[in-house]
């Protein structure tokens, strides 16, 4: 299935989801692989998740007056991405979680092994979800090219977070917005640029998006420390408190949660005021921005 | 640094080896990894290694008239995935190993989280070093394509190795040549192909390149399998005898040894004869798969 843009804000955010599962589910079902990798991938990518990465792909795209089959290829590459990320990042060596969006994680459901082959294979995905686009191939080359830059800022965040290794000289607060910069921030990013190149975005259109998922990517990290010590694990669906029994950096540990809500709103009017001048077709764009600072899972 | 094509055999391998370690290097460097994570990529993908794959891409491309840097970048590729692979093969979830070349695995040398991510990172390059080639825009589809059904066969391959999974109603001989197709052969064949494109193969080009790597792939994971039963430890570079011990299924442990070597000579005519229709300019990716069946470490 697809979806076609049929103007400003005419495509729900429904549609949008279905029809990127729907290729999330036809990339692994292209893919060839033996049965049970391929379920190990439909239960870490298909079970679930709020699919915000590629819906602000889709937006992105409409912001700048495209949409379609390549705006949903493009969504789906990045959601390969952090489905990879996740699997990985719970495995026994680096976070050792059990339980995910409810669910056990994918190596307390089919073994270590299976999950470290499972993430590497969706990670390949991704790159695949671009290979079979359609899209032009000037275009594919930039695709392939954010996507890689994406994923490797998130790595890099990720070493930080799990590893250390700061530049020299860093204060605390300048080392937690470099991990969060990169950690959750580098995908979020590549996921509006990624739309808006799907769509054709011209440097101007390309650089307001860009400092919109900056901000954004920013404010989910944020938001994200702030739920990890303000609400229950069944209520988000992993285990909270957890940062601070790992001793990481994180907004309300290094600022305080008054702090952490000032800096939430200041990253939501930064996020709005960078896609006003896209005009009509960027206000669901925008509107996201105002839900994500105020989600509560 | 860069190579360029001569004319036929006149680009030694050491040559093409330099030009595929600088550019190695230089994607890594590229990439603006935290120093730690930069430091185990290059530990895992400049620690030596045969640059088998790489060496293939070249002689595939020099093979239809091509060469240069679109060859070395599309080798490139390849070898980040061989390492990216071997580095998550060696961790203690998969086959635990503790040397790999002669030196500590990676996971023994920088911990086993850093070794978790550092592969994935060299998965994520594989795909940059395409995406920075500077090849047109069609042939990037292609090369990218390529790369992520190669890496998704030897994933497959590694899934069949490790953890079974194969349809049912298969021989141990028909389990055994699935496997190795896969886990071997994929990135072989793949590597091949990809030289060939780089190099603006026609069809008829790109099917003979494509038999002669089917046949070295599988022909070199049935050297790879006799050595581990014939040869030391300390000769190979890397613990011998452990696929018997691990119970899987190998040439030798199917056939016996004198039908593995009948089988290798089988697959070195093959591969030979296919290529011999592209002439003079194909003749040292010829010589290749001599020396391939007799290699002895």
């Amino acid at each position: 299935m697809d979806v076609t843009p049929r103007g400003v804000g005419l495509v729900g955010e429904s549609e949008v989801v279905e029809a990127i599962e729907a290729r999330l589910g036809s990339v692994i079902g292209e893919a060839g692989l033996p049965e049970s990798l391929a379920e190990a991938c439909r239960y870490a990518v298909l079970g679930g998740g709020k699919r915000l990465r590629p819906i602000l792909a889709w937006r992105a795209a409409e912001a700048v007056g495209g949409g379609g089959s390549a705006a949903v290829a493009a969504g789906a590459a990045v959601e390969f991405v952090h489905a990879f990320s996740l699997v990985h990042d719970d495995l026994p060596a680096m976070d050792d979680d059990d339980m995910r969006r409810g669910r056990p994680t994918l190596h307390k459901h089919a073994g270590e092994a299976m999950a470290v082959l499972a993430g590497d294979q969706l990670l390949t995905l991704a790159f695949a979800a671009i290979a079979s686009s359609g899209v032009d191939g000037v275009t594919m080359g930039r695709l392939v090219g954010e996507l890689s830059a994406g994923t490797t800022g998130m790595i890099a965040g990720q070493v930080h977070d799990t590893l250390g290794g700061h530049a020299a000289g860093l204060s605390d607060r300048e080392k937690l917005i470099e991990t969060h910069r990169q950690k959750t921030g580098a995908l979020i990013r590549a996921a509006c640029r990624m739309g808006a190149i799907s769509a054709g975005a011209d440097d101007g259109q390309l650089a307001a998006v860009t400092r919109f998922g900056e901000a954004i990517g920013l404010m989910f990290q944020a938001v994200d420390d702030l739920l990890d010590v303000t609400q229950s694990s069944e209520h988000v669906g992993k285990r909270t408190g957890k940062d601070a029994e790992a001793g990481k950096l994180t907004y309300p540990g290094i600022m305080g949660v008054d702090a952490t809500r000032e800096a939430i709103e200041g990253l939501r009017i930064e996020a709005a005021g960078a896609v006003e001048s896209l005009g009509e077709s960027a206000e669901p764009l925008g509107r996201l921005a105002e839900r994500l600072a105020v989600r509560t899972a």
